[in-house]
């Protein structure tokens, strides 16, 4: 019988840990989950049941032990773009156009882990994914104004037009809305660090006092649901409220396969697998190694996978592992999936019996928690590092921003991949290349624009600092034809390849090109320090047969003393 | 006044050369731009009119000494199917197009100069080039099947579209236009060869021996003239001929400046500058560099700019450097642009009192100049020493080559790009990543693999062979939490940063990222061999500050040294 590695190892003193994660992750994970529902344009119960049987397929086959999977405001925020830019308007239309979606992230993961290509999450660098993360917060915090405002603002707009038409129609603000949203964001902010603080000081044990900090939402919700029900502010004020939740779990359903929708929603469909597994593997990660656990990246494409297609099937959305949860759910001391469990089990129960009390729950107050919980994620701290160490990062990660706000999410993404690989490429194309010079009489060669060294008139040796690869060939061929240029009486060149790990065939094209040039002009070339896998590969090319004999010289003063000692009888 | 250089230094003894070369060129080239004015779809005066003034003009902007301008095959190729693609198919729309292309080529070329973008045909690798260059040459040598053998084939179809149409339509094949199509090609061969052979054991100079050599395509062109006059081919055997060339010299034209069709024509218009501007710059410095002159690659873009906006107003169409007729140009002794000037004014007088002559010059022969024209330039050495050398390379070949048959050209160009861009950063996403130990006593450091060097169970030194960047922080951060994970004595890393020429935002987080888990587990993380603007770099980084003062050495030796001095009390 197939068993998870945390099953099979299970011991009793980790059931605890995993019961009281377990409840505080459900208490956060309902009122959160409708609220994303909200924001991906789905009724609340779409995501409510995205958030059963997707956590208990992750806790089979993933690899983390405290990952949170379900609901999450990127995932929810993309999928509602989508369903909006392809124009699908009415509800049940939207409702199995996720579903399917669903079905199609979780298919893309897995097909990822088949084709080995979880590595192409390492195209995103860290500045566009900062970049990327902060936009998208503002973008989520700006969809929900609305609701807290009782404003009319559509759906899909890019940022700055949200924007706009906010400030707009500020002034019609509805006022039984705005009082609920505000005074619920006042309330979650009060449940952040006041109370912490408040509870440390008492004797209430530890466990307790986290359920009740991490409870915020649900007594946000609990509250406003109380309040709209006694004042009738539903139908005296039209306080936009949840309504009706189709009591009982999940069905278990076949998602719309339908080609033409497959189709259109495939380009989606993959960006919103990649950011999903990004998320999930760098929270995963970064949890892992405080416990000196080990992530198995290709473990989670099957963990995400499956949840997907579980969330597909059983009537729910795109599922990813969520930052706040997960960390909710490490720091109350869960030891194993065996929490996740215990959380979809609490949700299920939920569908089952607490859903009328959801009824008068208002929007205002869903949106405020949206707000509360992405309102993290903007990062003005990497901007500001960025900055300060690599202005060509900082410019990527701007640009990303900047696209997310201006066009959308996916434009965003796109454009930072291209703008990151250009400017990395762009920089290699016109590496750092140095003449170095003997220390003194040690072995050491040097920087001559940084050290005092000893040159050679007739001899240079030349280090190239990068790969040779097709953007710097034409850079190292016109380098050393100028260097060539400006020293009349050089007859050797030695290049230094200490930091050349890869010729490509262009490189070895180049290099080629560069000693047929030099022996024109009657200048011989020499390499040092190359490495083992290089040479490797440079055994048997004409190149190599084209070099005179003795012209490859395993260290730089090597190469520099026998030179000198052959030139002496000229001299 | 201003003059060129070339002019202001110009002496006596360089005149016979270029007068000689400036001859031959002319006779190659009136032929062969009328040819490639049919590959175009353009009539021949068209590609004539390219054959002045380009010329003129980049004898007085460009920095090669020795590159004939004008009418290309690729150009040609790319001007026939971007009209065609764009379903301009009446001769006057065609021809206004070309002007205004021509225009577009030449613009795009002198801002390329203005923002310094040169450097983007550093994204093209060898490999990708020599496989759209194979692919095009294919291209174009069956597009003129269907003259040589007198069939009807549309223009701008896919290259095994056109391939099954002629094999298909063979058998109808015109007797009268394939025998001239036939002799033609063996005419043109004869004149490669045997007939070089034969005239170098005779006492003719070398110069007249030359002119006889290169004038293949005149005889050719002057013997089936004769044919279909004297047999009257053209009107009983319906053979097509070139017809009527209007008299006279270009004349100054505006091109239409029609913004609709700016916009359509402006993404071919940008890869037919990009391509024409790096065949230009490939063929003139391997020229430059048999001379020990230097090409000047911000020149090339001014002399190709002005060059393709004079073609543009003196009704041409978008030119470039040659890769034959430089060839001739180079090794019949042309020792400046006089010798380019010198080819422009033959065409002008060709222009003024030879275009009656051409006007039963059958089509067929055109075809076999141009057949004869491009063959050379299928190559399939450069993809032999791709697959011995770099597979990856050679599937970026293949890659290009494919597309290029089966979709076309611009797709071909753009999917090398992104094929060899993602090859190499997948290759640098996985770097190669040694432990290094001692060798014997000396102060060298190697890879435990590789030789047989001396370890140590507590303090394991990693060399890593890549710059630290966003593609490759995942593996880096894997390899070295696997390296403790199976290393249970190690707590010290040293990091060998020899080959690390740049640190991006993404490695330097990471690098905190590793150091902070090191620490987790009680590792310390040491750097050795770190470059000085590295160096500069990371001063003043948050990462500086966290690690452990004295954690940098300058050599591994150092480090070992210290780090093992350090443990003695312990151990």
């Amino acid at each position: 019988m197939f068993l998870p590695d945390w099953l099979k190892h299970y011991e009793k003193g980790q059931l605890n840990g995993d019961l009281i994660a377990g409840i505080i992750v459900a208490v956060v994970l309902v009122p959160q989950a409708m609220a994303y529902g909200l924001l991906a344009g789905l009724p609340p119960e779409v995501a409510l049941y995205s958030s059963v049987l997707p956590l208990i397929l992750y806790a089979a086959f993933g690899s983390s032990r405290t990952l949170a999977v379900g609901p999450v405001g990127l995932m929810s925020l993309m999928t509602g773009a989508t369903l909006i830019e392809l124009g699908i308007n009415d509800l049940p239309g939207m409702i199995s156009a996720a579903h399917t979606l669903a079905l199609l992230v979780g298919t893309i993961l897995l097909l990822m882990r088949l084709a080995r290509l979880g590595v192409v999450i390492n195209f995103l660098s860290h500045p566009v994914i900062s970049g990327f993360i902060s936009a998208s917060a503002i973008i989520i915090a700006l969809s929900q104004m609305k609701h807290i405002f009782g404003l009319n603002i559509s759906l899909g707009l890019p940022a700055y037009e949200t924007l706009a038409q906010l400030l707009i129609q500020l002034p019609q603000s509805d006022l039984a809305a705005s009082v609920i949203g505000i005074s619920s964001l006042v309330l979650l902010w009060a449940f952040k660090a006041p109370l912490v603080s408040f509870l440390s000081k008492t004797s209430i044990s530890e466990g307790v006092a986290q359920l009740i900090s991490k409870s915020g939402p649900l007594v946000a919700v609990a509250i406003s649901t109380s309040i709209v029900y006694f004042l009738n502010l539903d139908t005296q004020h039209q306080v936009s409220i949840i309504g009706k939740i189709p009591p009982g779990l999940p069905e278990i359903i076949l998602p719309s396969l339908d080609k033409a929708l497959i189709l259109k929603l495939l380009p989606s469909a993959f960006l919103i697998a990649l950011i999903g597994y990004l998320e999930s593997v760098s929270i995963a990660k970064s949890m892992a190694s405080q416990k000196r656990q080990k992530i198995d990246s290709n473990k989670e494409l099957i963990g995400l996978g499956t949840a997907n297609i579980a969330s597909a099937i059983s009537g729910g959305y795109p599922v990813a592992g969520g930052f706040g949860r997960s960390m909710v759910n490490f720091t109350a001391g869960a030891n194993s999936p065996l929490a996740s469990i215990i959380s979809a089990g609490l949700v299920g129960l939920t569908l089952l019996v607490l859903t009328p009390l959801f009824f008068f729950l208002p929007k205002a107050t869903l949106a405020a928690i949206i707000v509360f919980a992405v309102l993290p994620l903007i990062d003005t701290h990497s901007f500001k590092r960025a900055l300060a160490y690599d202005k060509a990062d900082a410019f990527s990660l701007l640009g990303t921003f900047f696209t997310v706000l201006i066009i959308d999410v996916e434009s965003g993404i796109i454009a930072g991949v291209i703008m990151s690989v250009c400017l990395y490429l762009y920089r290699s194309s016109q590496p750092h290349i140095a003449i170095v010079g003997q220390v003194g009489n040690s072995e050491h060669y040097r920087n001559i624009d940084r050290h005092n060294v000893k040159t050679d008139d007739k001899i240079i040796a030349i280090r190239i600092d990068e790969n040779l690869y097709f953007a710097n060939t034409n850079f190292l061929e016109d380098t050393i034809m100028q260097i060539v240029a400006d020293n009349s009486a050089v007859n050797h060149i030695v290049l230094i390849c200490s930091s050349v790990s890869v010729i490509d065939t262009s490189g070895l094209e180049s290099l080629e090109d560069i000693l047929f040039r030099l022996r024109k002009v009657g200048v011989k070339l020499h390499l040092a320090e190359v490495k083992g896998p290089v040479m490797d590969r440079l055994k048997g090319t004409e190149f190599l047969n084209n070099l005179s004999k003795n012209s490859i010289f395993l260290s730089t003063h090597q190469a520099m003393q026998a030179l000198k000692s052959s030139q002496q009888p000229l001299s």
